[in-house]
C-alpha cells in the first residue's frame, strides 16, 4: 500500500469516525420527526365539507362519520408514543453513537414517517384486511429496528458495560412479547378487522397506562 | 418466587425506571409538537381560489370571507401559547420525570395536536353550538391534563420539596379559574356562539397580556 | 389585606416569576416554528397535475407557470431567514427572560406562521396590490415585534448592562432602515407589483449576502 | 471619518459579530427543517381515494399504483439522511460560527426544503427526463453548499487548526466522488429514467449501509 492510499484511508477513517458520533443531534432529529408525524396524524381528521354536512343531515351525524378516523388517530398516537419512549430510552443509555447506529435509527425514523400514511389508509379502509396488515407491518418493522439498534449497540459497546445485559434483555423481552401480541391481534382479522383494531389499542393502552394493573405487568 | 422470575422482574423494573426519565427529551418533543400545531393552524387560512375571487367580485371581498378563519386562527394560537407557557413552566420545575408522568404529558400532547382540527371545525361552522362545545372540550381536556400532571408530580415527589405547595396551589388556582371562565363563555352560546368566541378570546388575552391590568390580576 | 390573600398573592407572584423564564425553551419553540414555516413554503409549489401538463403542452411549459410561486417561495425563505437570524441574535444576548417577553416573542411567532399564507396569496395574485400590501404588512409587523422585544428587554434589564446600548442601537437602526426600504419598495407597486417584489428580494439579498459590498454596508 | 460614523460603525460591527455566531441554534433549526422535510415526503404517498380503488378493481391494485411514489419516497429519505449526516458532521466540527457561514447553511436548507417538491415531481413524472434532471440538480446544489460551507469554514478558521486538513480533504473527496456518481447515473437517463433512479438509490445505499463492503469503500 503506497503512502498516498494510506493518507486517503486515514481521512476516510477519520470522517467515518466523526460522522454520526453525536447522539444528541440524533435525538433532536428524532424528536422533530416524531413531533411532525404525531401532529400530521390530525390531517387524517378532515373537517367535514359543507356538502357532506348537508348530505348527512347536520354537523352531528357528519362528525359520527369521523369515528373510524378518530380511532385510528388515537391508535397511531399511542403507537408513536410507545416507540418514542422506547427509542429515547435506548438513546439515553448510549455512551456514544457511531455512523452505522445512526443509519439504523434513520431507517427506524423512515418507518416513523410512514405511520401517518398507514393511519390514513386504515382510517379509509378499516374493513380491509390488506390495510390492517399494512398497518401491522409498519409496527413490526418499527419493533425490529428498535431491536436491531439495541443489538448493534450492545455488540459495539455503545452501552455502558455495567448495564449492558439488563438493557439488552429488557429490550428483547419487550419487543418479542409486544410483537407477539400485535401478531395475535392482527391474525384475528380473519374474524373481523375491527376486532384486531380494538385489540391493538388494548395492547397499546396496557403498555402506556397499565403495566402494573393487568396480568401483563411482569412482561 | 424462583430466581428466574426475580431476574426478569429486575430487568422490567430497571427498564421502567429508566424509561421516560429524561424531562429534556420530553420538553424537546413538546416544543416540536407545539411548533407544528401552531404552524398547521395557518392551513385553515386557505388562499382564495381564482373561481372564488371571481364569484366574490374581487380579492378584497374574498379575503373578507376569511374573517372567521382569521379569528379562530388567532384564538387557537393564543390557546396553544397559553398551554405551552403552562406546560414549560411545569416541566422547568421538575427535578426528574418518570414513565407515568411522561404518558400524562403524551396524553396532553395528543389534545395539543387536536387543536388544529377543532380550529378548522369552528372556523367552518362558527355558528354551530356543537363546533363550539367541541372546541371548549378540547381546552377543558388540556387544562385537566396540565392539572393531572402537576398533581401526579406533586404526589410522586418530582418537584423540589421546597416549592411543592406553591407550585401545586398556583396550578390548581389557575386551572380552576381559567376553566370556570371558559365554561361561562361557552354556556353563553345559548345566546350567540359569536359572543362565546369573543369572550374566550378576551379571557385568553387577559392571561396573555394583561394579568396586571384587569381585576383578574389576583386570580 | 388578610393573611389568606397575601398567601395567594405570593403564589401568583411566584408563578408569574417562573413562567416563561427560560430563554432556552423559547428558542427551541422558535426554531421549531421557523423550521415548519420555512418547510411549509414548499407546499405553495404544487406539482403540476397531469391535466395541467397536457393543457400546457408538456411538463416544461407547465413548470414555467410555477415561476411566480418559485420567486415568492425564495423571497419568503429569505424573509424567514433574516428574521430567524435577527431573533436568535436577540435571544442569544438575553441574560434571562420573563413572562411578558415570552408573550412578545409568541406574538412575533404568530406572524412567522402567517408567512406561508402571505406567500401563497402573493404567489396566486402577484399582480394584485392588495396581496402585495398584505405581504408587506406581514414583514412590517415582524419588524415591529423584533423591535418591541428589544425595547422591552432593554427596559427590564434582560440584556447584560455592558452591551445594552450597543444592542438596542443596532436593533433600532436595522429595523428602521430595513423597514424604510421595504416601505419604499412596496410604494412602487403603483408602478408595477413585480417591481416591488424584485426590489424586496434585492433588499433581502443585500442583508443576507452582501452587507460589505453594496453602499448599504454601513447601514 | 467623524465620531458619529465611527460609533455607528462600531455598533454594526458588534451586531454582525454576534449575529449567527451560535452553531447550536443553527443545528436546532437544521434538525427541525430536516425533520419536517423528511416527514412531508409521506404526503407524496396519498391514500387512494374510494373512486380510484373501484376503478383499479380493489385496494391491492390501487396500492400497486403507488410503487413509483414509494420508490421516490425511499430515495428522498436516503438523500435527506445522507445530507443530514454530512451537515451535522460538519457542524459538530465547528469551533464557532459566523453570520456568513450561517447564510451558507440557510441556502443549503432552502434546497433541503425543496426536496419534497422534487420528490413529488419525480414520483408523478418518473419517465420524464426533465423531472429527473430537476431532482439531480437538487442533489447537486445540496452537495455544492456542503462543500462551500466546509471551504468557507476552513478559510475563516472556524474548524480547529489540528483537524483542518483532514476535514476539508474528506469533505472534498466525498462531494466530488458522490456527485460524480450521481452525474453518471443521471446521464444514463438517455437510456431509461428508471435506470437512473435505480442507480441513484444504489449509490445512496452504498453510502448509507455498505461503505465497507462494495469496491467503493476506499472512496
Amino acid at each position: 500500500m503506497d503512502q498516498r492510499t494510506s493518507r486517503v484511508d486515514e481521512h476516510s477513517r477519520y470522517y467515518n469516525q466523526i460522522a454520526g458520533s453525536n447522539p444528541e443531534r440524533l435525538g433532536a432529529l428524532s424528536d422533530g420527526i416524531f413531533a411532525v408525524s404525531m401532529t400530521l396524524l390530525v390531517l387524517a381528521l378532515a373537517v367535514p365539507a359543507a356538502a357532506d354536512v348537508k348530505e348527512a343531515g347536520g354537523l352531528s351525524p357528519a362528525l359520527v362519520h369521523l369515528v373510524p378516523n378518530l380511532v385510528t388517530y388515537f391508535m397511531s398516537f399511542l403507537t408513536l408514543g410507545i416507540f418514542w419512549v422506547g427509542q429515547q430510552t435506548q438513546l439515553s443509555q448510549l455512551e456514544r453513537s457511531d455512523r452505522d447506529y445512526t443509519w439504523i435509527m434513520l431507517a427506524f425514523l423512515l418507518f416513523v414517517t410512514l405511520v401517518p400514511f398507514s393511519t390514513g389508509l386504515l382510517a379509509a379502509y378499516y374493513q380491509s384486511r390488506l390495510a390492517l396488515v399494512e398497518y401491522w407491518l409498519n409496527i413490526l418493522v418499527l419493533g425490529l429496528f428498535i431491536l436491531a439498534g439495541a443489538e448493534y449497540a450492545a455488540r459495539r459497546g455503545l452501552f455502558p458495560e455495567a448495564n449492558l445485559r439488563t438493557i439488552i434483555n429488557a429490550v428483547r423481552r419487550r419487543v418479542f412479547i409486544a410483537q407477539g401480541l400485535y401478531l395475535l391481534a392482527t391474525v384475528l382479522c380473519v374474524v373481523d378487522t375491527r376486532l384486531s383494531i380494538g385489540l391493538i389499542v388494548a395492547i397499546q393502552l396496557n403498555y402506556a397506562i397499565a403495566p402494573r394493573i393487568l396480568f401483563l405487568h411482569r412482561l
